[in-house]
């Protein structure tokens, strides 16, 4: 409602500096001004018989079918908002003025039955006369937009389309992940505000290493793991902690990966924080004052906004019954025409993610799999230090390395049975796998030098050759499968050998190997060589064919222009956006976020942190040719992306469009991307 | 010639796996075999009436108009070969056995006649009759190449295209820099081979510091550098250096940019030579023995091939009358479609790049001005300092460096008078003008806390915070620009002040500023908005107007993609080859040559390396969408290309070819880029 007076600064407000910047923005060009009602005042401060207040057609907050909201005597909408005096609760009108009650019971049940949807409605009585002022569609949390899609579909109100159109992925996100009772009311207990790395809500109690989290979590205690930054060794620690916060690294820091794959709340970046490992004990201001906390003193942590709370703050369940998030998924699936596939790296994950609902693998990365014990990644470190020196004891330590991947992959084949399973080969450069330099890495190339009979100088040249300039444009990928085949052979050989034995018991199993980071068909060739004599090799010992499939992911720029050629040899592609980002806009996305993409997104030059979500405009053309060129050369070629875009609704909404296949995500997004694909296809027949 | 024995094994290789990758590579598809011709066999062992020769039109070395060779009596072709006998000089003939040697000239005379080039001929007698039996153009040095061109015109069998044709790029690339006498003499003192960084020839006696080159060079020595790496503190030493030596870094370090940008040769990252600063010694393993070289020991450097020579190797100068190439250069010129601007930094190179022939500018990085002396370095890092802790001195060392940039830029603007200057803004991450990490870095804290009155913590805080994991892709560029407009803003005062004054001298201006980095339309608006007032400010305080362009950078790939919008807001576009090859590939080039693309190189997966030649397919696709999308926005879009490519032949052709208006090189390599413009466009034109 506009009253008459402000009607001319509604039509100046049309050229305010902010007003031309969104339509800038949304490009919204062509008009003449905005539109202004005038219409006469009505006056809810007009003694006893008069009032105004505010309700909504359901309750907002769990959904249930009672009108719910508040009401004031004599007073004008200004005094509900203030605060200044305190409403009554909306059913205490049917007391007060039972006929303008009755009567407004039928208007917001005729305003729901038009519009289709839950009503926040405002309204204002003036000596004893209802006036409606306005109506929208409500704000509502996760639980009430479930429960009122289902009611309203029930009620024959909407279609189960329409419903599915409801509830938004944020509701959805909402429901899966524990939240805190009340986020305003620990307010004054925040201590900091890193990065939002992984959602959710956490509360446990501080310790600051990996070793600790393990003992306290034997002790039955709950423990928030809070490191500088983490790493491969600290994995054991980061499984049992409630969450993780660190004072370094970006949204794509070690510690920020896993808690996301793990769906584990975290908190990265506050460099805020100061930690000292000595006297256990970490310092930060708060207020004003220097605040230290010690080991086991209580904190909490808010992965959804980044915030870190002192004291334990309460949580509360997700409060979605199975059944009717069962009813409504099941109408999400049937309007979906996108598969949604899952980015695991275990068994166990991989069958969480199958209770969301994964219809695959999309994202198996198999150097995940060497984090996870100390065995593992001794091992891993073995081998390295083999491939660089040449050893003579090199077969060993791949040896040892293709047994366990050979366990996992049979553990993920067995939870995944029946369904596609994308194992991306090695990705990352191998001195990832290596402690920081400092004493660890001293005793690591001592005890590597003793291992491989060489000395510690040559060992210790050799691997701190391994560190790049520029890591992420290094020897990383398929490049080291080229420099290094054993590597890709070890790996392919542990795929097809966990594969031969699930077939054997019975099992389906269709395995899908992807290689990384490739630009060019040589890449792609040199590689398929490598993998297909794998498995002839395997085939021949056991006398059984593994059916599988080679394709590449499409994450280097080249690779999207050379779309046509590559689609001659890989029989899938999955797009890497992750990368595509990075190398389409030549930004790394550790270092961006934290030294200028905050600076462009608060300026406007850019509206979104396009990690977040797909820049349609770039990165999507590179995906559009990629899938045009490809498809051009093979028409049935599989298409998907295992990017974390995967789980972005308006990104799903894109992919949905551009006609890939699927889409894979972290096993707890799961469901949320199959949301966002019934949406998206929703839309997109809508809009035919 | 093929003896009919051997016509089955030739037939029998066309399946050599060797050939048939090479007809791979060359995409030589449909053909059924290769051709044989079978003949008569000759023979020159047939007593003192026979005998074998080979020889040449024109001598090889250095273009005479003689017949040049050799010949063997009773001998066969392996013989001459196999360097078991001694032949004769081929003019010795005409006294042996006059009516032949009188046939032999007249027959190469006659075939060069018909071949229109220097023919390379071999020949049989038998038993006193003449046997011709093979005929080719010969190769040649620089020297000879140009004489020879140029007689054949003068001579009327070639057209001066013709003429432009014959002489290689490779040809002009000798005869411009300094060689070794003769490098088959020097191969016993070949210490060890790095990268061939900057080509030429450089005798200098050993130093292991920058200081000392100063000080040698002060007493009249001539010296070569040798350090670990170089860094902007060296720049003096390097500059007063014959040539420089790294064991560490790759084709782009600092010592390698650094040395092709002055024409120096260079030879970077022999990792063979261990440097003891203390005992200023070079350790090196030469023939199994371990050999040392002292401070003031003779050293050479070819840095056309890599080669580190122990002693001083004798040097010949080019040879080459200015007149002779000056007449052949006119030729180019007028053949050419591309204009050749040059990448120079200061006003000496600029003039010495307008001697070579430069057009103009194409690319001046102004990050080179900052490492020129102490003061201006010192400057820099204060800057960094100030805009890091947003102190209150802020503006002291922006003063400071815009003074010294306005000098720079005033001299570069006179060496230049009424050619285009093109200056590209600040583009690398600011860390790079820090030291590196240890004491010498702890002084410059301690130093700048001093100086900005804060805390050395808060510095040394701050600038570490600077460091990055992916530089390449990091804090750089426009973003630079953006994240700190002060910055934009000093140079732009700087170039305006600049051209002011030299219009003032009655001096004709052109700049074009160049924003790098650029990857959204958003970017470019913010540096255009900070320009043109800077343009706007100067204006108004002189009263004069300069005349200027601004244009952009396409160097990441969404730039290409984005061509079409930039174009709205770009005067001109420069590609910028480097950084695209590295975006669209993925490879950072400074870690990717010592780990993985020698091994692409060797295995055929790339031809070759993409920083050398353009990537056509893949990278020159980028670009060829930029030209389309640019000029279909604004059609006379001025496009240029700055990266190292537009020194390169073959991608020269390709930039003829998509339509660029120039390219822009080393000011030693202006006169080889003239020659394959040149050539492009008369290949060009032939081939319609």
């Amino acid at each position: 409602m506009v009253p008459a007076v402000l009607g001319a600064s509604v039509l100046w407000s049309w050229n305010i500096p902010r007003a031309v910047k969104y339509r800038e923005i949304n490009k919204i060009t062509g008009l003449k001004g905005t539109a202004v009602n005038v219409q006469t005042m009505v006056y809810g401060n007009m003694g006893e018989t008069s009032g105004t207040g505010v309700c909504f057609t359901r309750n907002p907050a769990n959904g249930t079918a009672e009108l719910f909201g508040e009401f004031l005597i004599n007073a004008q909408g200004e005094d509900v908002v203030a605060g200044i005096r305190t409403p009554m609760p909306i059913k205490l009108m049917a007391d007060v003025m039972p006929p303008i009650y009755a009567e407004l019971v039928a208007n917001t049940t005729m305003l729901e039955k038009h519009m289709k949807d839950m009503q926040d409605v405002e309204f204002t009585v003036q000596e004893g006369r209802l006036f409606m002022l306005q109506c929208r569609n409500g704000k509502r949390t996760g639980t009430a937009a479930l429960r009122i899609a289902l009611e309203l579909e029930a009620e024959g109100l909407i279609t189960k389309d329409e419903a599915v159109l409801m509830v938004e992925p944020r509701h959805l996100d909402q429901l899966l992940h524990p939240q805190f009772q009340d986020e305003k009311k620990y307010a004054k207990d925040v201590i900091t505000r890193g990065l939002a790395a992984s959602p959710g809500a956490a509360v446990g109690r501080l310790v600051f290493s990996a070793d600790e989290a393990e003992e306290w979590k034997a002790r039955g205690e709950r423990v928030i793991l809070c490191r500088h930054e983490t790493s491969p060794e600290d994995v054991g620690g980061m499984h049992v902690a409630e969450g993780i916060l660190t004072c370094r690294g970006g949204m794509t820091s070690h510690a920020a990966v896993v808690a996301r794959g793990w769906g584990k709340p975290c908190v990265c970046g506050c460099e805020q924080l100061h930690i000292d490992l000595k006297s256990k004990t970490l310092t930060f201001e708060l207020h004003g004052k220097e605040v230290q906390l010690h080991e086991g003193d209580w904190v909490s942590l808010n992965g959804t906004t980044g915030e870190v709370i002192n004291g334990a703050q309460p949580l509360k369940k997700p409060e979605v019954t199975g059944g009717d998030l069962g009813k409504f998924m099941a109408w999400v699936d049937k309007a979906r025409r996108l598969r949604v596939l899952t980015n695991v790296d275990t068994p166990e994950d991989a069958a969480i993610a199958r209770t969301n609902g994964a219809q695959g693998i999309g994202l198996c990365r198999t150097e995940h799999m060497f984090f996870s014990t100390h065995e593992r990644i001794a091992a891993m470190r073995r081998m390295i230090a083999e491939e660089e020196l040449e050893s003579s004891h090199k077969m060993e330590a791949l040896e040892t390395l293709k047994a366990f991947q050979r366990d996992d992959f049979e553990g993920i084949f067995k939870a995944m049975d029946g369904l596609p399973v994308t194992i991306r080969l090695l990705d990352p450069p191998l001195h990832e796998f290596l402690p920081q330099e400092g004493p660890a890495m001293e005793a690591l190339c001592k005890q590597l030098a003793a291992e491989l009979n060489a000395s510690v100088e040559r060992v210790e040249a050799r691997l701190n050759g391994l560190r790049e300039v520029n890591p992420m444009m290094g020897l990383r990928g398929c490049r080291l499968g080229i420099v290094h085949p054993e590597i890709t052979d070890m790996q392919a050989v542990a795929i097809f050998e966990a594969a031969t034995k699930v077939m054997a018991a019975g099992g389906k199993v269709h395995p899908h190997i992807m290689v990384p980071l490739v630009a060019t068909i040589d890449e792609m060739d040199h590689q398929l060589n490598v993998i297909h004599a794998a498995a002839k090799r395997v085939a021949d010992a056991s006398g059984k064919k593994v059916p599988y499939k080679v394709g590449t992911m499409i994450e280097v720029p080249r690779a999207a222009l050379q779309a046509g050629h590559l689609a001659e040899r890989a029989e899938f592609f999955s797009f890497g956006t992750n990368d595509l980002t990075q190398m389409t806009f030549g930004i790394s996305r550790d270092d961006a976020q934290a030294k200028f993409l905050t600076t462009y997104t608060r300026n406007g030059i850019l509206q979104t942190d396009p990690f977040d979500t797909l820049d349609i405009v770039g990165v999507g053309e590179m995906v559009k040719i990629a899938v045009e060129r490809g498809r051009a050369t093979k028409p049935n070629l599989e298409l998907g992306i295992c990017g974390e875009h995967g789980g972005d609704p308006t990104s799903i909404a894109f992919f949905n469009k551009v006609g890939l296949d699927y889409v894979s995500c972290s096993p707890l997004r799961v469901p949320i991307a199959r949301l966002a694909a019934a949406q998206a296809a929703i839309k997109a027949g809508k809009a035919k």
